[in-house]
């Protein structure tokens, strides 16, 4: 061993002892005969004393040592006259008697602390050393802590761990996968699972019971801003339960969670049908930190000569607390806000309640104070609020207004990071329909189970269908989904015929599923976290990039290691494939 | 829940309650007016009863159920009047009063039993019920209680996992890469890894101090025997440690494992040099479960006028115990045995060692009493023992001696599968010559420190520089191996240099590790555990295939989901690949 301690370890009643540290040059600090030198690991910083009186070579040699050198130091636990009650190893430090330079450094391209002068590019690039940057290592360690504490809850309640195959078949439906080709079986190829769905399904099937992994899957996408061709799930299934013992068990995971990694207690997570939230929050994933529900004004907004809500399908209000003293400038800018096409809305109609009683509104042309008054009563608005209104197409409305209340959310401060409030979402529909291609899409995925009670709507009206479907929605983010799934081939080749799969089709790809469920499948059903993003809440931050100890960018690349990369003709011979132009 | 309980845990004392069982049906016998069915689940069976008089309606729904059907049962717990001694449940029985079928199945392909009448293709082709089966599903149940003791001795000792990426670059050296086409960068290809290596070492670049990672890799070879593409290993590195301090922690981790899992207490873990192991085994994995150690006969056996001796470059004896009494049939078996290409030894040389003190050899023509006896002293032979000799090329015969010697220790029931002996080869070679290329290979891999006392031999003398490499060896298994790292970037340089890389290729291949190397590389070090295999031996099995869920047969297809395979021309346009033919 290179050292007796670590940096983080030693404290004042080690005074006297003589001990050996390693770890990094942070910090050098010269004052005339004196020289500290701030050694960092893992664990901590410790101070190391260097005086020309008691060691003049030695004070040369601590003088000559860069940032992020290597160096064993051996001496004296001493007590600092000058004490540090910043740092856990404050009252202490190391009057070196000898020292050792393990390794030097080049200046690194971005200083090594909390904050750092690097940009994106340049941290992705030397990855290595922007990872000794204490917020990146904490986000990893969290990362760490979070994966086990999932396996301490779901180990104790006889959850089984059972690695499925990362080489496994392409199925076309979905999104894109990453293939392999197969050297030994040319012309042939694996892809890598975008999830293990159909495996545990077959792992129920053969009575696993209750199945976990913390597990790699793989989606070859066009990366919007914050997704990875690769990221990690918890992935879970259990056999002979319903809904409701699902719900139970993953509420007291995420409870057990919060607890263990964030010592807070969430309490029991309310659930909101998939209708209600999108009825209220005009998203399947509200964010319920704070209300400013959707308020509907279609009944008292019509037949007052103002033609653009005349013609709306709908007409939807939100109410911001204690606004009405915005701006002109604000609420135009607000204006065009919501007017961006990432927003898409036509424009934005306000009312300010003012404090006297009183309204004013952008559409006073058209609407009187009694008008004012009834839509500020249906949303509840009292003096001091301002209204904002947006209309149109029922489902556009809902989508353009969800940002919005995000938005004024966001700029009122009702969405903090350190208070976290989650739900599930049930009841979701079973499919939707995709006029595009004219044909029925899974919501969730081909393997959902219809709700008993609605299946016999499956060849006469599949839009109407509530599947057996949940996801798990924190601080309007969507951190895990599942469903009880079909365990009955025949609602299986029903659900897929419905889906536009042809029988030959159905049996290509998921053949050995359907022969599966011809031995006595059991009812089951499971969830799938997003562990990425489970550890980016947990770690209070909006990207799940500094979560991943090496992710890619959003060309897919992996910019320390410079991948993809070409690769040798020789190894595209052996596959029998060749580049096209 | 469609149960209250599972089908392992009642006992003597739910008698008198009422409980809801589900399960599979793994049995049932009728008897006259009683029908027994042995319910099963992953925890147990349990027998439910029906009985003619008291539910005939019941009797009949329960002769309905074939084999692998999926049912519901509500009754009550009834203390048997046949207890039946072999099962935790033995004591009671389920008395029915609601039965529901939840699935039916058709006649399973091979018996879900201890020893099934299936084959090794039918069995992997209906792999989900073959994992129905106790002693299968035991062993993915040790595996998983492996992983979690050895997370738990990692966790307590401050190690972190770290997820290491799996689109990774191809690297030439060593084995086969899988490759994966990268569409959004046409043209390239990402690979998966062969072992998170760089990626580890780059860890401790950062400052991680302790890693770990159970973690899947990947090679694409012609698979033997017991190879799998994908497997699994446990991956550690550490900083600021040398040599002496991993071979304690991972001994540590290695007691901790066979204590926890198998009751088992290993003792401390012999350290043998790789010198040593190819002198005395011929082999750098020995199986030291028993002795029969080489013994080099040369100085006994030149000048006797025997040719085949005489131009040896090396004679080799073992001595098997109690074995003087071999039959000539015996004894023209084993020298077959040796002559099998496999073995290729040109012939085998034996010595009785008499009850009478005489001896009897089949070289008696050249060798006399007194050269016998001289032999069997060499060999520290006792009254009915027999010795074995082979001679030849020294590599050749030692290698062939290791496979005589193993087979003997076979025969001679010498090693037992519940008989664990672990030790540690140290001190292996850096690099081995490779003729046929006329170049150096790196023994364990490039990244491996040569000893600090032997590296001025780099360029004069490589053949003769000793690795701070190690492996952990269980039962002549090569469970674990790892090594001292590099972490000075001039000696890299120079590594590289001797095993022919070019600055080019080396900047090209492994530009990143050797610019992390710039930037205060700590001194580190790591070892690997193959996983699959860790978990066969614990199972006591030869074979790793069946600690793995869904392996792939020897052509590298997985059989249930008959993968690879052809993938639509849409995905290869869109990867800008062709097929050639």
């Amino acid at each position: 061993m290179y050292r007796s301690h670590n940096c983080g370890e030693l404290r004042i009643e080690h005074v006297g002892q003589t001990v050996r540290l390693a770890g990094w040059v942070a910090r050098r600090r010269d004052f005339g005969a004196l020289t500290f030198v701030d050694l960092r690991d893992r664990y901590g910083i410790t101070q190391l004393s260097f005086n020309e009186e008691y060691n003049k070579v030695l004070l040369d040699s601590a003088r000559s040592l860069g940032r992020e050198f290597v160096v064993q130091a051996i001496g004296k636990v001493t007590e600092r006259s000058n004490k540090n009650s910043k740092i856990p190893t404050g009252d202490i430090e190391i009057v070196v008697e000898e020292l050792q330079i393990l390794n030097s450094s080049l200046v690194p391209p971005f200083s090594i602390e909390e904050e750092t002068d690097g940009g994106d590019d340049i941290r992705m690039q030397y990855r290595y050393l922007d990872l000794r940057r204490d917020p990146v290592r904490q986000n990893l360690m969290l990362r760490h802590q979070v994966a086990r504490q999932v396996r301490n809850y779901l180990d104790n309640l006889q959850f089984i761990e059972v690695e499925t195959p990362v080489l496994i078949k392409s199925t076309p439906e979905g999104a894109r996968d990453f293939i392999v080709p197969s050297r030994m079986n040319p012309g042939q190829f694996y892809a890598l699972p975008q999830s293990p769905q159909t495996f545990k399904q077959l792992l129920m099937v053969s009575g696993f019971d209750r199945y976990y992994q913390i597990v790699k899957c793989f989606r070859d996408e066009d990366l919007r801003a914050d997704r990875q061709p690769e990221f990690t799930q918890i992935d879970c299934e259990m056999s002979f339960v319903e809904q409701e013992d699902i719900l139970n068990l993953f509420e007291g995971m995420t409870r057990h969670l919060f607890k263990e990694v964030k010592g807070v207690d969430i309490g029991t997570l309310p659930r909101m049908t998939f209708d209600d939230a999108m009825s209220k929050y005009g998203n399947d994933k509200p964010d319920i930190r704070f209300g400013m529900e959707f308020n509907y004004l279609n009944d008292l907004v019509k037949g007052k000569g103002f033609n653009v809500f005349e013609t709306a399908e709908c007409v939807l209000a939100i109410c911001a607390d204690n606004c009405a003293n915005y701006t002109r400038k604000q609420l135009d800018e607000l204006t065009e806000w919501v007017k961006r096409p990432q927003i898409g809305a036509k424009g934005l109609v306000y009312v300010m309640c003012n404090a006297d009683g009183s309204y004013k509104s952008s559409v006073d042309k058209f609407y009187n104070q009694d008008d004012l008054k009834a839509w500020a009563e249906r949303c509840g608005a009292k003096a001091g609020d301002l209204l904002l209104l947006l209309s149109g197409d029922l489902h556009q409305v809902r989508k353009q207004m969800s940002e919005l209340r995000l938005e004024m959310g966001q700029r009122l401060g009702y969405r903090d990071k350190n208070v976290f409030k989650a739900l599930w979402v049930i009841d979701f529909p079973l499919v939707e329909f995709d006029a595009d291609n004219n044909r029925w899409h899974a919501m969730h995925h081909p393997f959902t189970s219809p709700k008993p009670e609605d299946l016999d709507k499956l060849e006469t009206d599949p839009g109407a269908i509530r599947a057996n479907a949940y996801d798990l929605v924190i601080n309007g983010v969507e951190i895990g989904g599942g469903s009880i799934r079909i365990h009955d081939k025949n609602v299986q080749s029903r659900m897929f015929k419905l889906l536009g799969f042809s029988e030959d089709e159905a049996k290509y790809q998921f053949g050995f599923l359907m022969n599966a469920f011809e031995f006595g499948a059991p009812p089951h059903g499971g969830i799938a976290f997003g562990f990425d993003r489970l550890c980016s809440m947990f770690g209070g931050a909006d990207s799940i990039r500094d979560f991943i100890a090496f992710p890619k960018n959003n060309q897919g690349r992996d910019m320390m290691i410079d991948a993809p990369s070409n690769i040798e003709n020789k190894q595209l011979d052996e596959l029998k494939i060749a580049l096209k132009a």
